[in-house]
């Protein structure tokens, strides 16, 4: 057999090596992730500067994004961002209320952008609000808590306070200027993750795109007569944890006008009923994972900055991980639906509860302790109930956590109702 | 430049055909299935054959699986197959089932090979026990309904039934001999299945392989006189269907010693939990997937026929479709851990209301007619609470609709205790 001449050996080298490399770099570019935007920026910004748009300039996909909150006027099945009247939507909660301010004003938010429009419009703000009011809806926010201190800021009066506010939630209270490093603006989320030994400048970047919502999405109260935002977190934020440092603390937002209840009024604990154990928590889902998912324009990838329901954005939002959407966002209407209706029973037994104790309290031979016993009842009950209701997702952020808590609202809901009917039984010999 | 030679060329097209042959033989070895089974078997069967073994001669993989089911004694969090006293495991069963043979005997299952043993065993049966005790423990049972129809089996002495019965369950349950199709063999299930208009002729394979558990691991109760088993699907397989079927028939298993309610005892209702929208039955996953997942052996692959929890083997059964077992396992108990305080807190409930009734029931100063709206509040919350507890997966075949439902069995029980002080209360002015 004759040697293969040279010409072949070369030829056969040379498609090799080119085939190689042809592979190499389709590989190569399958895996690179679309070009990142260049590391100059375009503007250098102030240290926590309030203005969105001056950001914008440097990330103009996110800032445009970000004004689409604005317009947003979607309904989901059980919120969105149409600022309809809650009180309208369930008659309950005016019984529920009764006494406070939210029976008479309580609306469905609207996205970010409007955070400053709606705050000042609502009718729950009076001569006595506190500074404290305004913690969660400006990016002037993190330059006046430098400036003033929290306590200062919340001591000033909502008015005062007003004049020095002019841009609604922004870039600034989540990110770090020119870095646009993810932080923990709020003091009281600081404050409140110090309290638990946790310091978020170790946390990940995957972990921040869930706290950085803490800064606002949680269960708050105005601590003291400086009205000191506090996260009652000392003991831990889940609901068991929260009853029980508001029972330690003895605080109350309000007291009920039928019962007498010293109450708690649940602000919107996304946070707590999120990172409570919920499957996509634990699975590592970040609520930006949902709610500002990644997203192309053209070669540009960016996190959507137009935060919303994911059900209004579900091909994107639920299928980056769930292959079939339909059955994606089909199992979260279930889930609302099983929530809803578990809700509305927790809601006939509260009401159940306040009218036991209105007409127990009105009649002369009821007993003092256990009347105090039944209202004691009636806050245990309505405060997890709230705990599921103010929060904006009905149930969905971690179903099995919502359901376990409407149905001890509703265990101690009728407790109350018992208690009361027990006070003024209490006296005769044939009682139970 | 001179010609290619004639033997470069030749080399070249022996390359190019010698790998993409060598390619195309991987990629179709890759996507071939394991070997199956040779078609002609060892031994024909006789129809509706009884005896497991003689199956096994054939499927010596699926039948040495089988067989462990009678020697597992494994325990998971709150079920496996070791044969544990619930009564001792929750002593409030005794209270719950007052007056009612389960309150003397009550055990955790054992697995299918066992199931002949145990029903003879139990101390539930006594002289008056008829044959349909016999339905869901023996291979024996599809050839006996054929020869002898439903109602006959039915009507005779479980004794006399008995002489006849020599094995648990096995393949004849849920095989039709020789062809290994998948049937309903349990003429109830077939009736059931007509009543709402269904043929499980026109299933899928996927289908049966949830179907054929519903043979047994449903609800049934014993129609008239000739104690002929029955589902009570005809309004559709949900517990509120079955609740309003129960209601309809004013049917009742036992009257409850303390209460004096009419009540309905729940058996083992997992394929209605099962399928009552369940995330992994929306999902396409048949009980068998979990139960009976495909294993190997060697190059033999077939479906397990120990069944038993999945969380005894959830390397295979859980990690067929969840990349990370422990997580999926984790949520398992998390889930468990929160059906079984919400269980604990429902039995709480009931128990109050049962001692209320009681109560009111001994005082002359009752009133009648509430008593009896209590008494029926008790059966209805109870019949609830019991379709969670006596269903076998502590709430992981369906965590929302079983917090869903314990939510409203409490609710009902507090309900009933209610109605039972307003019953002692009702004759005095001052009663609300």
């Amino acid at each position: 057999m004759k040697k293969w001449p040279i010409t072949t050996l070369i030829l056969i080298a040379i498609i090799v090596i080119l085939a190689t490399a042809l592979i190499g770099t389709l590989l190569y570019l399958r895996n690179q992730p679309a070009p990142v935007r260049g590391v100059a920026p375009l503007v250098t910004l102030a240290t926590q500067e309030p203005d969105s748009s001056q950001w914008g300039l440097n990330f103009p996909n996110e800032y445009s994004t970000y004004l689409q909150t604005v317009s947003n006027a979607a309904r989901t099945a059980y919120g969105g961002s149409e600022p309809y009247s809650k009180l309208e939507a369930d008659p309950r909660l005016v019984a529920l209320f009764a006494g406070y301010s939210f029976s008479k004003d309580y609306n469905e938010e609207r996205g970010h952008g409007n955070s400053l429009t709606d705050v000042r419009a609502t009718l729950r703000i009076n001569d006595k609000t506190p500074g404290t009011c305004y913690s969660c809806k400006s990016s002037d926010n993190p330059r006046l808590w430098s400036e003033l201190g929290m306590a200062e800021f919340d001591r000033l009066p909502f008015a005062t306070l007003g004049e020095r506010i002019s841009n609604p939630i922004g870039c600034a209270n989540c990110h770090e200027a020119n870095t646009m490093r993810l932080v923990v603006t709020n003091p009281a989320l600081e404050n409140a993750l110090t309290a638990q030994g946790k310091d978020w400048r170790t946390f990940t970047r995957q972990e921040m795109r869930t706290v950085v919502c803490g800064n606002c999405h949680v269960e708050y109260y105005f601590e003291g007569d400086g009205k000191l935002l506090t996260f009652p977190w000392d003991g831990g934020s889940r609901i068991d944890d929260i009853a029980a440092y508001y029972a330690k603390e003895q605080f109350a937002d309000w007291t009920h006008a039928a019962s007498g209840a010293a109450m708690i009024k649940m602000q919107h604990p996304e946070f707590e009923m999120f990172t409570a154990g919920s499957t996509h928590f634990a699975a590592g889902v970040a609520c930006a994972d949902c709610h500002m998912p990644y997203t192309r324009d053209g070669a540009a990838k960016f996190s959507t900055h137009n935060v919303r329901s994911p059900l209004l954005n579900a091909a994107t939002a639920c299928g980056a991980c769930h292959q079939n959407v339909e059955y994606a966002t089909g199992r979260v209407a279930v889930i609302q639906a099983q929530t809803r209706a578990t809700m509305e029973a927790a809601e006939d037994a509260l009401i159940a509860a306040i009218e036991a104790i209105h007409a127990a309290a009105a009649s002369p031979a009821a007993d003092a302790g256990r009347l105090e016993q039944a209202r004691s009842l009636h806050r245990e009950a309505q405060l997890r109930w709230d705990f599921v209701a103010a929060e904006n997702s009905m149930g969905f952020h971690n179903p099995e956590e919502a359901l376990r808590i409407l149905a001890a609202a509703t265990d101690l809901a009728r407790q109350a109702q018992i208690m009361a009917l027990q006070a003024i039984t209490a006296k005769f010999a044939f009682a139970p």
